[in-house]
């Protein structure tokens, strides 16, 4: 069998997603400290029980009773699936009937990033046009009066969005209050896919309003149905925690998870994993790790962000968390290529490639900065 | 946040079930040491591909150039999925149109073990009678014939046995090569569900026509058109490898991972998982991890069943592998669960109750010995 | 292009169903008159109002007002499929959610009769054991324990009968009470499918307690949660009727009928065929058409069935309503096959044939009497 | 019960769609005619039959020996289904893998008008943008392109285009080559709904080119993998007539019919339905019912949309076949509408409404005229 390879110097270093790495050292310990600790299956380990916990305050609910037998009622469930996908689709399917459809803007994930994941439970998604990658409300109730114009055509019955979206805008308290609003108004139930949640409440664009405008988890918790807290993406091995409000679905869930193949036998992963994130840095001490790691990868984005446009690139979206689009040409591309790993997202008419770089809470600082160098080079050798 | 909880004296010890821990040492040690290496993600990691190359050779095929992009034909294609319902969902619905069904035997995880994710990818399943929990070719060719006798219902098309199966008895390789054979002349393919494959594998029973006779990985691969390897109950976190025989469906496989929400972003922590599972103890010395493991549990499940059947107690089914299932009185079963967590499997006309111990690749031979202890006291006590 | 062939003398006639034949004569009237007045399209046309009415009336509710857009509470929606699969797969996907399950008896029409029409939608079908074709509430009970005796497992949550059954018996009122009695004591919906409901309202058995006793539709109403009313095995070209008592689902049906493609353009064609068969012989006299075709085909079948009887031979199932299940040695039946179309159901271990012999409202009672003779003419011949 | 209301003077008249009356008068006679006459069940019937001789001869097969039983090599199997919907989901459920999406014009049926009926078996409905409501060789490539940017993304396997479109236009044969062409280059089936073939392959469009270039049945059946001639909107009372390349899809369609409810027991009725239509008028003299009906379906629209224009109005697509689409004011249509049913499809910005306008083959050219003389009268009203 092969030796595992020490990454050699010359390695490419990898914008390329913010899940390359493993998980953070400290949810490396805890997991290593619990390992041979027996606990229940299925989610009912004190772990995820604990998680829930965390999870209950963050929504400024009482934490005290929190597991999967918590009888109380206006107490949401909480469960936690492998990924993004499942957890997607599993709350869709969970939620609506066969003949319901979901809303969602045309660059959201369900739509063009699940492999038709919310067709295969039955459901069809009808997409609708974004701004800056965000819904608004005039496109939600467009979409909704257009298919409802035709006699029993799928019912809009619930609406998807990603805060962060899936171009890295996020968005504001007013503009989720809006967009909960015209849901509301139609009937509609609201679903947040949070895979980069994390990175959207701790961004300055979420509390450009200042300290009491900032869009916080309890205002999410308010304004949604059910929504979703990215874990992958912000620093463990798998794992994201859904939280639901309905009694009945909430109460259900499970069975659907069970039924999709995202119940893990051994859950108390998912649990140690939301434990340790959902806690201070030092015991009672400081922020999150959940917001700590979130911070750093959101810096390093805007670090690379700045940099680039100081040199005069163009950027294709607003850097508002941790992903970095920008326009760069071809050669450009291809010399980068060669020492760092990046995903062209799109060719543009004129012929420039648009450039995603994405970061994370183990991105280099000083890959970043060797990153930017090479483009700087790049540009003073085009400018001699 | 409550501080983890570290495990008292007093706490009852669990014989529940085979995941009631967490990792094998040396698992958790390969992921701490490569957890900062950056990976592609979705299964084309390194990891996964050393885990491919491993299993290659176990089944008797050439490793070299092992990988997602392999291109050799009639080299099969092995993917890692979270868990077991996982892998048997996607393995089937994967491989049968529309208007196919499954025939299983009647204890068969997929049909009442699996939330109806079977029946959720629209498949019908065929439940036919098992005898001490196997298929039999009889009952194959009888459930057939019954799903083909009125027009037009779902056409038997492969055929679902989990070896080691749900009540713990194994294969022998005669039985497998006779129910391969069945599904063969029938137009049938065979997937064998190895949730406890390594357990199966390792057994007396299966090695009872001595060596030349043992059932092997390697005939296990000759014999079924998809099979996957259970890592999960066997000293992983999480993890399943599945072996797919079919070009066409091989290739298609990740498509269907993801519309299932199968397909981890941090694959990598499967790779590492099973690259080390399959590794041998000591590098290149001693058998594979994957083995002692596996070896550990049944003997455990072996010293205990004897011991039981030694102070008198009755067997349910046959202690083939790593599940003991006995005959208690209900006063003996309350009696030890004050002190023990165990299954409860079934009532019986008599009154008596059928009990399941599970063993694993972690039990403590001391609380087997202690258990036992209670056991032949609480006997004692009554011929007193 | 072939001339439509006239019946010769010869041609076999045919006891293999009851649909061998086109529609009653005042049907094909009744379209034939009306067939150029312009009508709105699926469902929304006079005719099939005015079959509302029809039903309504015989439920023992106010018909007035009905229709599509009838909006008084705890007023039945009724729709109008083209068959029987179809309005079983939509009762049952309309009312279930995701993980739950519906309970039939093991020889009920959606276990093995639809082509997994039920898995197709989702849903797992849980089979319990028949007497005499029927569901018994001990049955029901058992199904519902196996199903929830481990975690996570389809929940039941509806129970589907046949009356009548598929091997022709019918269900007395007693018997009904009971099953909807369980149902209710476990929360679950109960589904009755109507397909040969007229033969099984006018049998003797449903009749057997005398009038006072007589099952009803008013009763089938009150005891199910939603029923259809069979017209293709009675007397029309095709269509099912079907009554829905929750508010929510019988006005989302629909949606459902045109996501499956169950809602003709032409509903018209459903409409009148049942205003016609639901209306009286002669304007106002005489009993409705319905019950005379049952009638008419039950009397065949208890003609047949006595004569046999009367011969010697064996019956395998009660004659209750218009189907026969005799008997016969391997012989006779090659011999009647020469001059009769019919169904060979099974295989007996000692080697008898079970026949299904089916009468319909068109059956030709000199052809009956004509097949009775041919085995009497057999039997003395063996005799002799 | 009611009696069946005769039409008033002042009933309104309609052209709202093209299945407001019954069935053409011939085809309630053959009906009549063969009622009382045994045949087999589920499309195994002689009308069936003679039905499928009828199609194999116009697309140029020899016909002798059509029927289920057919196994001869490159002969299609050809099946009837009650509606539309029903013919469009199982010809994309039996063909498709899981995984696999299908790819149509916006303005396609199965996008908005078949209550997500394509969803609801599991796949992806990829819109593209239409020209005239027609697909293009580019739009087609554009959107497989979009499709494949992202991994495991649903692979694009079928094109569905209706002909004619959904707004009255139709194909010509270079037309329909060119896009034949492009999905046999990317490796997809082409599926044509031919809910309104009729109309199309008689329209003055499809015959642009003269005889010789005249698109016809057998050019459809060479160009396409899959599609149906649309029965019920060219008048039958139901039924659309697949035909179905495949040998491997065709012969397992009907477990896909009886599996979504698409069997009819007495599926006589579409033979002899089908059978009359493409019957010659007269006993082997003059033209095929089927095309008559069209020809004068379209005659009708042709002088309604010339009458339209002459005074002055702006049609919002070509009448190339039976729809008429015309703007009208707003007043006009309430005035309209107080004498006949028609369709708004849709608000212009200008406040103009587009009226959609149909004729079929039973449509009264004096109630053309008199809907003229309406709008003519109310112009000159205006212009005094």
């Amino acid at each position: 069998m092969a030796i595992i390879k020490v990454p050699a110097a010359e390695t490419k270093y990898g914008f390329h997603d913010d899940y390359s790495e493993g998980a953070h050292p400290r949810v490396i310990e805890a997991m290593t400290r619990t390992n041979l600790i027996q606990q229940n299956s299925y989610g009912e380990d004190d772990y995820c029980n604990e998680a829930r916990q965390a999870i209950l305050s963050l929504i400024g609910l009482d934490p005290a009773g929190a597991g999967l037998g918590d009888e109380r009622p206006s107490i949401p469930k909480i469960y936690f699936t492998p990924g993004g996908t499942g957890a997607n689709l599993l709350a869709i399917a969970s939620h609506l009937r066969p003949h319901e459809a979901i809303i969602s803007a045309e660059p959201g994930h369900i739509v063009g990033k699940e492999g038709g994941a919310i067709e295969a439970t039955g459901h069809k998604v009808i997409s609708v046009p974004a701004e800056a990658g965000k819904l608004t409300p005039s496109a939600i109730h467009e979409g909704y009066e257009t298919a409802v114009a035709f006699a029993f055509q799928p019912r809009p019955k619930m609406v998807f969005l990603s805060n962060a979206t899936e171009i890295g805008t996020v968005y504001t308290r007013q503009e989720l209050e809006a967009v909960a609003r015209v849901c509301k108004d139609m009937g509609m139930m609201l679903l947040m896919d949070g895979a980069r949640l994390g990175a959207a409440l701790v961004s300055e664009k979420a509390t450009a309003g200042g300290r009491d405008d900032q869009l916080s988890l309890e205002d999410i918790y308010r304004l949604t149905d059910v929504f979703w807290i990215g874990g992958t993406k912000n620093g463990v091995l798998l794992g994201e925690a859904i939280v639901i409000k309905d009694e009945v679905f909430g109460a259900d869930f499970p069975w659907h998870m069970k039924q999709r193949g995202q119940l893990l036998a051994k859950s108390r992963v998912l649990g140690i994993h939301f434990s340790t994130l959902l806690q201070s840095q030092e015991e009672g001490e400081g922020d999150l790790l959940f917001w700590e790691l979130a911070r750093h990868a959101n810096a390093a984005a805007k670090e690379m962000s700045n940099a680039l446009v100081g040199m005069g690139f163009q950027l294709w979206a607003e850097t508002d968390s941790n992903q970095v689009f920008v326009i760069f040409e071809k050669d450009l591309v291809e010399e980068l290529e060669e020492q760092f790993n990046f995903f062209v997202w799109e060719k543009l008419e004129n012929g420039g490639l648009v450039v995603r770089l994405l970061t994370s809470w183990a991105t280099d600082l000083e890959q970043v900065r060797r990153f930017c160098r090479l483009v700087r080079a790049w540009k003073s050798k085009g400018e001699a």
